[in-house]
């Protein structure tokens, strides 16, 4: 554990370590419904004012919390969104330390295919079926605020088989390297 | 937060509240294995006795804890689980309010590859893959009851670009509206 | 639920339960990562000496921590790893008792698509998209040691329809059975 161990810690302190990881994850989990509906007001609030979405070299991120929420609302974006955009979560790791915590994450992005015949599943209607056109490691690098746990920065990259998604994924077993 | 500051509440009150949320994931997170194994016995139990399950104008949901339990059991879905059907859930999002709470996810209906050439993943064997039939946006009503938290209601709609489905991801941010 | 009434337990072990809930989703979410990025380190850890990996009759499991660590760096993993290997996680089930627990998770494991047109998505750059290679269901027997919880037994099983995912399944719904 990175934590101090439980005996030298206060119940205040501890359950406050635990409302810390259960307000993440929702903040977390509230990232997707706000991607799939352009929520602005959602991003500009969850960023701090100099927070940064940094997408790599071939995707335009955002400098400062009105930049990343004005990506919402571009016309690439509510194009996106009309078509049928879903952003799927899998289960976080949460790295807290005090007043900052990284979390580390995958994403799927999901689009309706848009050829190929319906097939039909029994109680389960007929569908295209959808497709995985991105898979993303994300690093939420987070900080606690009077107004809650914001976004100090959040680093995304392709899961292709190339390193930098890698070396984000690494960053959740830090501990792990420490004590071997 | 939509809760109240921590240090105007109780340890007890806090620590029920968490306690509250980590047994709303573990009823969430039961559901896929209860719809993959037709397990009725569960849907029984987890919704109220006047509990509904909304699965829009093109699919039969149920009324009442019988009816939504009875669906486990149909022709249809026995043909679904024995066609490999896995329902795999994303990480939700969990809105409490004292006895009542509101819970937003995505949801992942999978199915077998029925065509196509098997594809070989080194030390992962070979498979034809699985397709991803239909993406849902759940909205989950739930109700403290004294056997534990139960489903008033869900809502599931299709995310295929279509409008239900974004205002119940909208659902899950609405306190970010109010204070915007 | 399968834990005393909250009234005839002590803060601190309520407070004990909460954080051990937390910490085991945080050594499920670690997988993923250690899985994709090959670290041998991370499971050499995370599996009790005695630990048992088992995938079933036709994929190489492993048992005790060494052998089932071993795996991470063998010719077939790391190939798998430099083709783009995303192992994506879904909410897990957490069953509780005492000095042992019971995961129950779904996995699916994606890479990305070799041959296709890559299709473009406004605001989210042109991809061939993703194939999910396999679901599998999870059943993760965890021990508590001086370290913090450990696997002693990870069983896989892939969900295609056959009897043995579903018994990994059932067993997240235990309790459901024996009240009913």
């Amino acid at each position: 554990m990175n934590e101090q161990a439980s005996h030298d810690r206060t119940l205040e302190d501890r359950l406050r370590a635990v409302e810390d990881k259960l307000e993440i994850l929702n903040l977390i989990a509230s990232h997707p419904p706000s991607a799939d509906t352009g929520a602005d007001y959602f991003t500009l609030q969850v960023y701090t004012e100099d927070g940064v979405f940094d997408r790599g070299a071939n995707l335009s991120g955002g400098q400062g919390n009105r930049e990343v929420a004005a990506i919402m609302q571009t016309p690439g974006h509510q194009a996106a969104i009309q078509g049928g955009l879903a952003h799927f979560a899998s289960l976080p790791h949460i790295a807290l330390d005090g007043d900052t915590a990284v979390v580390t994450s995958y994403l799927q992005i999901l689009t309706p295919q848009a050829s190929g015949e319906p097939v039909e599943v029994p109680n389960h209607g007929a569908s295209k079926g959808f497709r995985i056109h991105r898979v993303g490691a994300n690093r939420w690098e987070l900080v606690r605020t009077p107004e809650g746990w914001k976004i100090k920065r959040r680093t995304l990259r392709p899961l292709d088989g190339s390193e930098p998604a890698r070396a984000i994924l690494s960053g959740a077993l830090a501990r792990y390297r420490t004590a071997s």
